[in-house]
């Protein structure tokens, strides 16, 4: 017997989520020397991501959404890499990491159904090629994946043009960890590059990882500062939908620009969706505005591995990580990202 | 010496253009007989097409769009059939119908150079094709190639799938030529098609067309009206973009939905737009949402006339016009389409 620490799911929230109301922390007991039948193995949680989606999977898992909901009393979940203790595994042997969606809990027991169910996918390179483990649920994982997606999907990019990169204007919706990604690809494919951030810090931060100018929405003017730093206007937008930015970005957005709307956003905010006005940009400067939710495009992962880890060994890319030690401290983590608190992406070691 | 009627835009107008002020009608001489130098060649106008965005090039000639503006005191122009008479051009012989930009006059002295920049082209088919001239400045020409453009660029049709083809809120977006068509290929591409339009009398034309449904939307509510009508969602949506109407189609679409924003309003709508809300959804359901203007797909031409002329032919697809005799009466026919009082394509016959 091991102990095995739990993230649970434990009611609803209407509002903001409580740490030991709607999230707790569960310690219970994982039998390791228990038998295992043909198919079954044994995975042990390295890192976890979290992301601010999650908040809209803590919802009534009546209301359909392109996420599905976090049931009450069960482990949460999200991307993991997780190692196999154990196995009796046509797919994983003992040793293997393993990327995919996962459970959030020290030791968890699986079958190959249910592997291929949720998407694992053998992940052993970071035991030979040097980079850390915790990239491989950020910057090499879903979020990084959600850029690379936008951009080559929706992106068009061309070597010259202009790309704003906006990390929303809602609290919530802030996704620093695509945001800084983007960018940096966008960067090497020879775009100049501007973003926006909500303190002075992260502006500072998006000048070092190299962007050609940032600024901060919450204290500058939008519209002049797009105005200063885009002089040319603005070819891509990368952005969370909606809002005064995307009206403000119209104004500015050059004949057949893209607009990415990227696809982590919290389905919760719908009900309270700002309008947006200027609209017939898009007939008259032939503009696509599209969405996208990542998962969609698996047949990208391996050419997007392939690139990001190319630019990480290069070190052709900076990337920011919020550490947190120990799986017990996953509902702070958590609740820092939905609140933008974190710096970068924030991964939980177990 | 012949008479030569000419439609001379004569002032910028602020609100509604008024006939004798804005738009006056000229009548002056063209001597036939002087000789023309080589390259040069005198055109007969047959048919002229008026379409809603010619009040956007109603304006001051310093504001920047996506077509050129109208000069004032020169003859205005759209796209005309008409006939070489007079040639000493290495591109056209007397006799040739001629398609593209053409001056609002019965007779015009070009030259070949200004027939490349306006991008003229042979048109001799309906001399034995059975098919009016008219239709080649209406199904066969640009209102029928937005129809088509926007279907094939942007729409991504699949057989079964649902599309709603919207006559748009505002009456001076009305474009009954480019919805018509678009309704009808989509039908032969073996989607389910939905139309709305503001009369009674259009709605019921739509279904004698073959639109599965159709219905008013001043008289009856948009919300209800889509979902009794697409009852599995709407795939794609054929638009002139915003409004409430949008915000309505945005609760209805589908995963993946395509929004074609068709390129043929007028940009002076701009100013008055009316604002959106829920523009979140295309992140969630993975919305393209695209703008375009038919002139940029010029390669999609030969098709186009390919594909519709052979179901015209076939009594494919049947295309209502409003006929107008006598250039002279131009302005009144572009008053018509401004206030959407025309049915089908308005098409004038010099």
């Amino acid at each position: 017997m091991v102990a095995n620490t739990q993230i649970i799911f434990s009611k609803i929230p209407t509002t903001w989520p409580v740490i030991g109301e709607h999230i707790t922390v569960n310690k219970t007991d994982f039998d390791l020397d228990a038998p295992l039948a043909d198919g079954e193995f044994i995975l042990k949680t390295l890192v976890l991501s979290v992301d601010p989606y999650m908040r809209g999977r803590m919802r009534d898992p009546t209301i359909v959404s392109y996420v599905p909901p976090f049931l009450v009393d069960e482990p949460m979940s999200g991307h993991t890499m997780k190692e196999v203790v154990k196995s009796k595994s046509s797919l994983f042997k003992e040793g293997d990491y393993v990327y995919g969606l996962g459970t959030h809990e020290e030791y968890a027991k699986l079958n190959d159904e249910l592997a291929k169910a949720y998407g694992l996918v053998l992940r052993n390179e970071p035991k030979t090629n040097g980079i850390p483990v915790s990239n491989y649920v950020g910057i090499l994982g879903m979020p990084g994946m959600t850029a690379y997606v936008g951009l080559y999907k929706i992106g068009e990019l061309k070597e010259g043009e202009t790309i704003y990169i906006s990390a929303g204007k809602v609290k919530k919706r802030t996704s620093g960890a695509v945001g800084q990604v983007a960018g940096q690809i966008a960067k090497a494919q020879g775009l100049r590059v501007i973003g926006s951030a909500g303190t002075d810090e992260k502006v500072a931060h998006l000048k070092e990882i190299g962007f050609d100018g940032a600024f901060n929405y919450k204290t500058e003017d939008t519209d002049q500062k797009l105005t200063e730093l885009c002089p040319d206007g603005i070819d891509v937008y990368f952005e969370n939908v909606g809002g005064k930015m995307l009206e403000v970005v119209l104004q500015h957005i050059n004949f057949f620009g893209r607009i990415i709307a990227c696809g982590m956003i919290s389905q919760y905010n719908l009900a309270e969706s700002e309008k947006v006005g200027g609209l017939m940009t898009i007939v008259a400067r032939s503009i696509r505005f599209q969405g996208y939710i990542v998962s969609n495009s698996p047949e990208m992962e391996p050419q997007f591995l392939k690139d990001v880890t190319q630019m990480i060994l290069d070190k052709k890319i900076k990337y920011q990580e919020t550490h947190t030690h120990g799986i017990e401290n996953t509902p702070e983590a958590l609740l820092d990202v939905l609140n933008g608190k974190n710096f970068g992406k924030q991964v939980v070691h177990a």
